[in-house]
C-alpha cells in the first residue's frame, strides 16, 4: 500500500472544527488508496500557554521538565484527530513519541531524531489500520524521558517519518498556499512556485521565508523525501501548493527562482586591523563564543600591514558583538583602531539553482540596483545565491526591481 | 529515609500560585527529613475541558483515545510542580504513569492498578533526589497504551504509591479540612474527627461524604496505609486534618462516629409478589442488568403465598427500574400486583466501629426519631452502621437530633 505523510500545523488544528476539516483531507487520501501517517502540532496557542506557565514557574527552567509539559499539547491534538477519523469510520489510532518510539538525543528542547521505530505502526497498518496520528515535535531520550525537537520541530518529525517509512510524499499543510518568488506583501506580482529545488528552499528558508523549518528541508534533501507545502484552508486540489524536490525533477526552471530579504541586519566594520596570519580566527572566535551569528564577512585588501574587516549579524546582537570585540582588544588578542556599527541595513538575495550554469546574474543584479540609485555595501555569493547589504530604506524598492528584472512574475 | 506520599487535588493546583503554595508544603516535609512522592491531579477545570473536547469530537468515543487525551492534564501539573520545587532548590523530577511504570489493566477509563514499579524512583532517591512528582490518575496497559483510573483516580494513585513504597503516611490535600461527624451545613455543631477507622470511612464515603474516593479507602485498608485528609488552604499544622487508620490506632472513640445522609433516594415497593424460591433473584437480576443501583432491600413476611418486596435506589434510576420490572412482568418471570414508587425519601445512617461491642444503638436511634415524630419507612443494618429511610422533609431534623443524642459534638 503506498504511504503518505501529512503534517498539520497549529493553525490547521486550532479548533475542533479545524481538526474535523483536516481529518477530511486525510480521509480523502485514504479514499485515494493511501495508508497515511498524520503528524500534528498542538492546537494554536496551546504551546505558548504551556511555555508561559513553565517560564513563569521557573525562569531558568530544567529543559527536561519543560519538554514533559510542552509536549502534552501535541498529545491532545493526536488523540482528538484519531477520534475524529474513527467517527468517519476510518481505522485510526494516536501515537505519542515514546510509543512509536521516536528515539532522540538527550539534548532537551533541541533534541535530534536518531531513529524512528517502524515496527509497531507497520504492524497496525498490517492489521487494517489506515491512519497513524503521530504527536509531532517530540521523542524519547535514551534515559526514557520525553524530549522535544525545538520550535517548528513538527516539520522535522513529518520528514523523518516520511524517510523512515519510505513515504511517497510528505505534505506540509500550513496557513500559506506555497512558496513564492518573493514576499507578496512587498511585491504584489509575486508568483507561487509549482516546484523548487531543495537547495533553493534551504537558502530561502534560512533567509527568512518562514514556510518550512530549515532542518526539515535539510533532512528531506538528505533522504530525498518529496516535500509539498500547501494550505489547509483552500479547496482540495491534487496539484496545490509547492513541491520541494530534487533539481532533476524540475523540468522548466528560471535561472533565478526567488528574491529573499532579511530586514534586521547590522553591518559592523573593524577599521585598521593589524593584518597577520590568524587574524580572522582571532576576531571571529570570540564572536562565536559570545553567541553572535555572523553571516557575511568581507576583508579589504591589506595596506601597510593593516586592513578593514566587515561582517554582518542580526541587529539584536550588535551590543554583544561590541562587548566581545572590546574584551578581545583589551586582552591584546586583536588590535584595531575603531569599530563602526551600521544598524540600518537590510540583506537582499537572489536565489536560483540555474545560476550554476548561467554567468552574468551577479552583474545584472548589481546594474539593476545601480539603476535605482541603490548603493551596495557588502556582497557575498554562493553557488546558487548572491546576497547584498543595502540601506534598509531601499529594501522594498530593491526587492521589487529585482523581481521585475529577473521576470519572476512569468513562468 | 522515611517516605511520605502527598496528594494534591485539582483545586489545590488550580493556578501557578496554588502550585507554588502546595510546593511549600512539600518543601516543609522535605525539611522535616522525608523523601516525598507527590501525586497531582490536573489543574481544576482542565480535565473537564479535555473531556468536553473528546465528547464533542466523538460522542461514543474510543476509550483508549479518551485516556490519551485526558491523562495529559496531570502531566502538565507534574512538570510544573517539579519546576517549582527545583526553583526552591529541592532536587525533584516529574514522572508520567508509563515512566514509573504504573501498570494497569486494559480497562480504559476505569483501569485498575496491578503493579507499581519502584525501582526507577527509588534509584533517583538513592541519587539524592528528594521529591518524585507523579502524574496521578494514569497508568500504562499491557499493550503499552495510556490508561486512566476513572474520576477521582488520583486518590487511588496516591494510596497505591504509599503501599508500594511503604510510605509512613499518605496525606490527601483537598478543599475541606477533614472528616466531620456530620455535614456542617446541616448541623453547625458538627465536629472534625481527629481519627476515623477505615471501615467507618468506607461507610461514610459510600454514603456521600465525598471527601475520599471509596476505592482509595479500600486500598488503604487492605494495605494498612495511614491516610490523612487535610486542607491545602489552611496554615501548616502537623496535627491538621483527619487520620483514617486501623481501629487499633484509635484510643478514645465514641460508639457512634458520625451521622451520614443521602438525599436523593427513592423507595420502591412491589405489592403482592408471588413468594417462591428464587423470587429475589428474579426481581433483582433484571434491575442489575438495567444498571439500577439497589441499596436497601426488605421483604415482608409471606401471607397466602404472596409478599411485598421493598427496595431503595437513587431517585434518578426510578424510571429505569420501573421499565425493567414491567418487562420482567410481561415476560412472565415475576408476578406482582402493583409497583409503588416513593420519591420523597432520604436515608439517614449512624456509623461507628464501637457499635460492634455496644448493644442498644439501634433502639436509641429509633426512639430519638420517634420522639421527633419522624416515621421510619425502611431499616437496614450492618455491623457498624444502621440506616433508615425517612420522609425527605425530616432529613435535617433527623440528622440534628441524632447528632445531639449521640453527643457527637463532644469528644
Amino acid at each position: 500500500m503506498p504511504l503518505l505523510v501529512m503534517k498539520f500545523g497549529g493553525t490547521s488544528v486550532a479548533t475542533l472544527d479545524r481538526i474535523a476539516r483536516a481529518s477530511k483531507r486525510v480521509a480523502r487520501e485514504v479514499a485515494n488508496g493511501y495508508d497515511v501517517i498524520v503528524v500534528v502540532s498542538a492546537m494554536a496557542g496551546k504551546t505558548n500557554e504551556l511555555v508561559g506557565w513553565v517560564e513563569e514557574t521557573s525562569p531558568l527552567y530544567d529543559a527536561r521538565e519543560y519538554d514533559a509539559v510542552v509536549a502534552s499539547g501535541e498529545v491532545v491534538t493526536a488523540g482528538l484527530m484519531a477520534l475524529r477519523l474513527q467517527e468517519m469510520e476510518i481505522p485510526a489510532r494516536s501515537w505519542q513519541g515514546w510509543q512509536v518510539p521516536v528515539k532522540t538525543t538527550s539534548a532537551h528542547s533541541a533534541a535530534r531524531i536518531e531513529e524512528i521505530g517502524t515496527e509497531a505502526i507497520n504492524a497496525k497498518f498490517g492489521e487494517g489500520f489506515k491512519v497513524a496520528v503521530v504527536a509531532g515535535f517530540q521523542g524519547i531520550s535514551p534515559e526514557g524521558r520525553v524530549t522535544t525537537l525545538g520550535r517548528g520541530g513538527s516539520d522535522t518529525t513529518a520528514v523523518a517519518f516520511a524517510a523512515a517509512f519510505g513515504a511517497e510524499r510528505c505534505d506540509i499543510y500550513t496557513d500559506v498556499d506555497g512558496v513564492y518568488t518573493t514576499d507578496p506583501r512587498i511585491e504584489d506580482k509575486a508568483r507561487k512556485l509549482d516546484r523548487i529545488a531543495f537547495e533553493e528552499m534551504l537558502e530561502l528558508a534560512s533567509l527568512g521565508a518562514k514556510v518550512l523549518q530549515t532542518r526539515s528541508v535539510e533532512l528531506a534533501m538528505r533522504y530525498k523525501v518529496k516535500l509539498r507545502v500547501l494550505s489547509s484552508f483552500e479547496e482540495y486540489d491534487p496539484n496545490a501548493g509547492t513541491l520541494v524536490c530534487d533539481e532533476e525533477e524540475i523540468v522548466e526552471q528560471n535561472v533565478v527562482s526567488g528574491v529573499a530579504y532579511s530586514r534586521d541586519e547590522a553591518k559592523m566594520t573593524l577599521i585598521s586591523v593589524a593584518d597577520r596570519p590568524g587574524i580572522a580566527s582571532a576576531i571571529f572566535t570570540p564572536l562565536a563564543d559570545a553567541g553572535v551569528n555572523v553571516d557575511m564577512i568581507v576583508q579589504n585588501i591589506s595596506e601597510d600591514g593593516r586592513t578593514d574587516m566587515t561582517f554582518s549579524c542580526p541587529v539584536g546582537q550588535v551590543a554583544r558583538a561590541e562587548k566581545a570585540l572590546a574584551q578581545a582588544k583589551d586582552a591584546g588578542s586583536i588590535n584595531f583602531r575603531e569599530l563602526v556599527a551600521d544598524q540600518d541595513v537590510a540583506k537582499i538575495s537572489v536565489v536560483g539553482i540555474g545560476m550554476r550554469s548561467h554567468a552574468g546574474i551577479a552583474s545584472k543584479m548589481f546594474s539593476v540596483l545601480a539603476n535605482e540609485g541603490i548603493n551596495i555595501k557588502v556582497i557575498t555569493t554562493s553557488e546558487i545565491k548572491i546576497s547584498v547589504l543595502v540601506d534598509r530604506k531601499y529594501m522594498e524598492l530593491a526587492v521589487q526591481a529585482l523581481h521585475d528584472a529577473f521576470d519572476l512574475d512569468k513562468v
